[in-house]
């Protein structure tokens, strides 16, 4: 980039908490504008964003504050913009939302928590979690970390990928290609999705794959389209899904007349799986700022044909 | 030992599962009697044998099949024969109670469920595991095996013990001796005592160890006596303990009458942390007994003078 004064405009949930952040960067030939047509770089929520996106005339770069930037992915939407999203800050997120409710749930944590409500004292059977078989879906950031911590625990790993190839050092025992998703599911205990939201995982968790689970905890922390929900609601009658712990889904706040809500094998949680938090995000920026004002390309731009 | 036939008497709560875990492991010159009397070496759950401990004359040997052998040590009990715990089969399981119930209770999984409930759609701030200061008191094998996990989870980990010094390779990040208890305690985020029940171990959880406690979550997974018990509902009252998590009792199990059953800041489970699987204390008895049987001393008795 040229050494001219960049201008960016802030436009998440938390306006003033990002901006007080990136000020104490003091990032050089930075300023924050308060006018999207002036702006070049715009720091947002992209749900917020993508209605807008038409008024930034000078736009260069979107730093998303999310890992999800499937609202800025649609063919009805500009893509002459460089897109980064942030990265490695949710694996730890994640990996503590699946593993804590797993635990909660072969340990029966709530199970005894009704049972001190009534003063009884009565021990239940149960299974460790070591030598389960963990099936990860999606074998990116958040997938590998998830796999580095559940290794800890003692599960067996298997990843699920486009490529069926691990990569050196990688956190997982086995690696599927997304082809054989119904056979890794067949060897699983728990499955987690972490796919992102594009064409080619919509609905990927239908009647088909779901066939092969024999009584799995199956985690969505991806997003709701990769589900196809009257699969999920016939694997629960069947009891090839034993639990559903579900943080996204394809309607949010997830309507209230949704059989999801009601129905005892399954867990719902607001997306709360991971967050993102203001000092790690405006961390990520200010150093993709510094390279790419200094005249480096942007590392870990989105591809947006393929979503990711 | 001679090559003489040696008669095992099992003293269990289920006793034919382990005859037969026993008999599937064909150990040489060894019989399974009915009759205590006869009887060299007894597996059995301590507090079972304790009453009994006089009926066995020919006793040499007691494999106990839990960790927690204080039901044996009383100076009121005959102390003239060998006796041996179980060991490095709890860590797993300890870790999984103590970490799946920190993610519980940081992630509100169960304010979760209570939302569900009512199909409320609400978010709710948290932090994460990482950073937060985890101090296990008792530094053997059960909080080694906690502290290894812990760290995979980001925590600092803080180890107290009657050396104050770590071992080589330890998994704990500090040592505190146990003198400086209090001051360790003024470090933590979450208190985990894995104390076994000794003479020094007793009320060692009191007013003064208490006070440095600032919003703690305490564990206790040890015994119950180590616990001064009206400093324990102080400091939830004042709100040092933030929440305690208590699964072993001085007396079990806990009386209907005690103040913990519905003490809003106390989650009682009924000593079910870490249970011995048969299979598992089978094998530690196989391995010990051919040793033995050939001739080896029995390597890791109890000391009935330290008490562990």
């Amino acid at each position: 980039m040229n050494n001219f004064t960049k201008k960016l405009f802030i436009l998440t949930e938390q306006n003033e908490t990002y901006q007080k952040l990136v000020e104490s960067y003091n990032l050089p030939n930075l300023v924050i504008t308060k006018e999207a047509r002036e702006a070049h770089i715009v720091l947002a929520a992209p749900p917020l964003l993508a209605p807008k996106l038409n008024q930034f005339e000078k736009l260069v770069w979107v730093q998303s504050i999310y890992a999800g930037i499937d609202a800025l992915i649609k063919d009805s939407l500009r893509q002459d913009y460089l897109l980064t999203n942030v990265k490695g800050i949710f694996g730890q997120q994640i990996a503590e939302y699946v593993l804590g409710l797993t635990i909660d749930h072969y340990r029966h944590f709530n199970l005894y928590r009704e049972q001190q409500r009534q003063q009884q004292w009565l021990a239940h059977s149960y299974q460790t979690l070591s030598s389960k078989t963990m099936v990860i879906v999606g074998t990116g950031e958040i997938g590998s970390y998830l796999a580095q911590m559940a290794k800890a625990f003692g599960l067996i790993t298997i990843g699920v990928n486009t490529r069926g190839i691990p990569k050196t050092n990688s956190p997982f025992d086995y690696i599927y290609h997304i082809d054989e998703l119904a056979s890794a599911i067949g060897k699983a205990d728990i499955v987690v999705s972490t796919l992102p939201e594009t064409p080619s995982t919509q609905g990927i968790f239908n009647q088909t794959n779901f066939s092969q689970a024999s009584s799995i905890l199956f985690f969505n922390v991806g997003r709701g389209s990769s589900i196809e929900q009257t699969a999920l609601l016939a694997a629960l009658d069947s009891g090839k899904v034993a639990q559903a712990f579900l943080d996204v889904f394809e309607q949010e706040p997830l309507p209230s007349e949704h059989p999801y809500w009601a129905h005892p094998n399954v867990t719902i949680t607001p997306h709360i799986a991971a967050v993102s938090f203001p000092e790690q995000v405006v961390k990520i920026f200010a150093d993709h700022y510094i390279e790419w004002e200094q005249g480096y390309s942007l590392h870990g731009c989105i591809d947006f044909s393929k979503g990711y």
